[in-house]
């Protein structure tokens, strides 16, 4: 296996920049052993070089993008804008290097130009970031289900007009206050035309469509309306009818008058309240998938925000740079790179849900609250409800005690004790809680 | 670009293995056009050779499993059992084949020593079909996650158990009746003992903890508890109490008493009826994911039957196919191998609701129908309301329309004569109905 480090570049010192810097210095030993090499950050371009930035080592700072990219294996590009990273991008790709973005107004306006130049220079360019965040799509779309036939791609593709919408549809407001509040807690831009305008999610349309249907799709193909448009009274009138207001992308292959072709819009739409994409709420993005075999498939997590982008472009990176070491052999990360124990199941924290059966008598809760305080669990809830009486000559009562957590032990061996109080008839469940 | 066909041999001739022969013959064109060369299918390795298989010529039928390998660039493993598949995958990576499996009672058992198998060999063993069926779960959490640090996953992984119960939530039905009925249906075995006892989500908790912490668990460290002790009665109290009852397959990172390990466990748990793995229900599978920098990622999906099983062995198939032909360069399948022409908004095909202010008088509604019927659009609801007397001297009413499905061109052309009419006072709102 070679070791001899890949010499990473990054473009750009934005939120997400930072993020990815910071993790690949911060996490090197991390990466080294999931890559089989050390991924050596070796410069940062950013606007302004001679500004700090926590974190990232003055020395690997400097405003001069191609000095940045000399030499390198690898370049993240995360400058955002058009001309200047698509320069960037070609160049990088000729080299030799690998490309790893996040920039999907790049990708929606130059997808199959970008792609035939990786293809001719034989390296790779990801860009799992570029649509719909952390959410793994990309990878899926184009490799999970390349033996199978994409028929419908349909998703909530940006966080900020989801946001709003919901706000409308939960608290009755009316699209000015939704949106003034989102650009309030930061949500929302000053300028908010890209997201409330659909064109942000008209480029991850572009970029799905492309992707999921194997054919060219730019960004002026897609077919938008925004959100500006929606009332407080059409979220009612939808609500009424069983509805929820979505702002979807949606890529399609269909057959119009014969002849096959492909939709890529996105405009406001109504969605049965119990689709599953109409329950994705606040800033969540969710892209739903319909394949001929596979059926429907749901993608669903942050859509935006520093630390899940930079999860996904460094899942990108550490994907390119395995296979730079490994020539495309070898397998994903596995058994072999850690050896964790497995622990028991008295280890874990978790909390339970206890149901007994008593004899309704006084005294009765305290002597069951006894035993979960001697084993030092704490009580969240108690519920106790008189059973119907019935030809027995005691009244028995049904008790429901929710704990906070701990460990699986503790909580086990006060199960024991309680099943052995006088005073208990059954022990009648006992569940875990989880999610919570 | 190397275009000498590659050999595939197909080892088991069941449920999902027929789907995935029919598949690779009838749709030859496609995945050579996707992979970058032909795939050939070989041999299927049968138990009853003589016994003839719709789609799949006698020629390729042989009971011989290594006959039936001999020369194969890939070999899928679809026989089940643990100890032949074991000795033919670990023959075939011998041999220098890829190997695609769906086999999770294998991989549970025999995680490490496949994967150390594969990778001293310089192959793949992929197995995107053992967990969750057509969900993409393998390559999300072992590629795309790469760069962060998952913490959690939590998942629905049988859908034999999710059906159950979900009746017995549903329906109020006992744990018996709910069985029978699966049984009834063929969505649980005769023999229901894996399902029902978490066996067979257990296996999968073991290939998901391994995958995630890059540490060997096998199916003897997972804790199981199955569902054959839940009541109409447990679940009656979680409801009660804004919980619904899951079986859940955990994989967790955590620290114990200072030391760090992992833990992987079955058990029927209450989660709160809000939490989006409560709302997966019926057949369906999902997986909830927890990363450090992504956040809360889900995956949802068919997680079994023969067409998504087979989607998820296929697109093992054309991923392994894929790097033997471009030997770890290239792009996914993109905008070069196929030219469809993005259709015009007007071409597809949705549903309208169309919201009215109308001059209540008589005939109004009339005059509107006329002007769907006249453009053939056919209508599914009118909902008219009277709207509150206003200063003005006529009353207005809301009229709410939904459509059947047309096309866009015919709808927009129907709302465009509509806001013509003289007793239309205004067009309030359009928008398209999606997901249903």
């Amino acid at each position: 296996m070679e070791t001899s480090p890949l010499k990473v570049a990054l473009l750009g010192g934005g939120v997400v920049g930072t993020e990815v810097a910071r993790r690949l210095l911060g996490r090197a030993a991390d990466f080294e052993r999931r890559v089989g090499a050390p991924l050596e950050l070796t410069a940062v371009a950013v606007r302004d070089a001679q500004r700090e930035r926590p974190g990232i080592p003055a020395a690997l700072l400097t405003d001069d993008v191609d000095q940045a990219m000399a030499g390198a294996d690898i370049v993240i590009e995360l400058m955002g804008g058009i001309d200047e990273p698509r320069r960037a991008i070609l160049a990088a790709l000729d080299s030799g290097a690998s490309v790893v973005t996040a920039n999907k107004a790049l990708l929606a306006a130059h997808y199959g130009e970008l792609m035939a130049a990786a293809d001719s220079a034989a390296v790779r360019l990801e860009h799992e970031a570029a649509v719909a965040g952390a959410i793994p799509i990309i990878r899926p779309v184009g490799d999970s289900l390349a033996g199978d036939e994409i028929t419908r791609v349909m998703g909530i593709v940006n966080g900020t007009t989801n946001y709003i919408l919901d706000q409308m549809d939960r608290e009755g407001w009316d699209f000015d206050r939704a949106l003034t509040t989102a650009q309030e807690l930061g949500f929302a831009e000053a300028d908010p035309t890209a997201d409330v305008g659909g064109h942000d999610a008209a480029a991850k349309a572009a970029i799905l469509a492309a992707l999921a249907f194997h054919t060219p799709v730019s960004i002026d193909d897609v077919h938008v309306e925004g959100i500006a448009s929606v009332t407080a009274d059409m979220i009612e009138t939808a609500r009424a009818q069983g509805f929820a207001i979505k702002l979807l992308a949606i890529c399609e292959k269909l057959v119009s008058e014969g002849r096959a072709g492909v939709s890529a819009r996105v405009y406001p739409a109504l969605l049965p309240r119990e689709h599953v994409l109409a329950q994705v709420s606040g800033a969540f993005n969710a892209v739903f998938v319909e394949a001929e075999a596979a059926g429907s498939l749901m993608f669903y997590g942050q859509g935006a925000g520093g630390a899940p982008t930079a999860s996904a472009v460094l899942g990108d990176v550490v994907s390119v740079a395995r296979r730079k070491v490994l020539g495309g052999r070898g397998q994903y990360e596995h058994a072999s790179t850690a050896t964790l124990p497995v622990l028991p199941i008295s280890a874990i924290t978790t909390r339970y849900q206890i149901t007994l059966d008593v004899f309704d008598r006084p005294g009765v809760l305290n002597a069951v609250t006894e035993v979960f305080a001697a084993h030092g669990v704490s009580i969240e809830l108690v519920q106790q409800t008189q059973l119907p009486a019935s030809e027995a000559a005691e009244r028995h009562a049904k008790l429901v005690v929710a704990t906070h957590s701990g460990t699986d032990e503790a909580l086990a061996q006060t199960v024991a004790d309680i099943a052995a109080l006088s005073v208990v008839n059954d022990l009648t469940s006992v569940l875990r809680i989880e999610g919570l």
